[in-house]
């Protein structure tokens, strides 16, 4: 298809699609003459993705050219590019206090909860660290109670992962799968937060009305 | 406890506590004579939670405000100032497309849902809107394989409000039991959101590796 079809069929204008293949997001069409190019549905796909991270994700060009990057890389096997692509959702947006002594006491009390859990995971993986933070901020703020209710969370977030990856492992190619791991990301905490506060209202219209 | 004192406790400048003051944000001190006012035990626990609103929350003064005007309103039992609290933190980031037939369908969808889980939810409710958002948005994306999880979602999203609600009906008053709300919503979400990517890596780990 020429680039006004692959424009109608993304929803992406014209330009903006030179752009991005300017910006080494997109890979250029076949070149068929000297002004023209053929696109194919591959790119009507990878369109759909760079806007998603793009305008649901808030991602910068930048962070989309990495994960796109990771996805055509060939020697990456499908937990790499997962892997690739969760790290571009894992901002907590709670300031880091990497240097404060209770952080380290943060990322040791989060280690022995994975220990706990079972779960194998990188000492180096940004989740850790970022769960960490959170955890020194809930301590910081006097809110132990939080802290010390860690387990139980940690419990739902694995009901939770446990769904995250079967929908993973049921998209047929990688680029879906990366995609169901970024939007499913950023999209998915916005729904638990939503469907957590729905099921707050009910419990706490039970507990205190 | 004079000015002075109050600023060492809870680590807020005195010029601030008097903008606080102002901006009725904290009741004024007990004045003792033309320049000098005394302050309690309430004011260092207030500022507290002023800060976490402030800082943590990232709330704007007018909506710490009416935080703390539902706090100290005689007339509101526990659920409403729980309430009151709640819709504080109920903003999903995700833009809202409430013209749009398909917010409608969305909303349906996730009425529908809270009739299944047997929750009992107004309808005016926000966080209802804010999970139709992020399910219109889900179905907008074509990612319907998460829109068809929904309940996997909220199971688990239950088991998170059931730890929520035990560690706020322990807490001693209705400021704390608030600053739980709010703090527990804001930060329980980053925390949930990182506990979720750490069992993801693991869970990934197993399936593809």
């Amino acid at each position: 298809m020429r680039i006004a079809e692959l424009s109608r069929l993304s929803g992406v204008p014209a330009p903006t699609i030179k752009y991005y293949v300017r910006e080494s997001l997109l890979a250029p069409g076949e070149r068929t003459s000297r002004n023209q190019a053929q696109y194919d549905e591959r790119h009507v796909t990878r369109l759909r993705l760079i806007r998603a991270l793009l305008e649901v994700g808030g991602l910068s060009v930048a962070a989309v050219r990495d994960v796109i990057a990771a996805l055509d890389s060939p020697e990456t096997g499908t937990h790499k590019v997962l892997g690739a692509a969760q790290q571009t959702v894992t901002a907590t947006g709670v300031a880091g206090h990497h240097d404060e002594p209770c952080h380290q006491e943060a990322v040791a009390e989060i280690r022995a909860l994975v220990e706990r859990q079972g779960w194998t995971v990188s000492e180096h993986s940004p989740a850790l660290t970022a769960a960490a933070e959170v955890l020194g901020a809930l301590r910081r703020l006097g809110q132990d109670d939080f802290a010390d209710r860690l387990d139980a969370y940690a419990r739902a977030a694995d009901a939770v992962a446990a769904t995250d990856l079967e929908i993973v492992r049921k998209r047929p190619d990688a680029d879906s799968m990366a995609e169901a791991v970024i939007l499913g990301n950023i999209l998915g905490d916005a729904l638990l937060a939503a469907l957590r506060r729905l099921a707050q209202v009910h419990r706490s219209g039970r507990l205190f009305e």
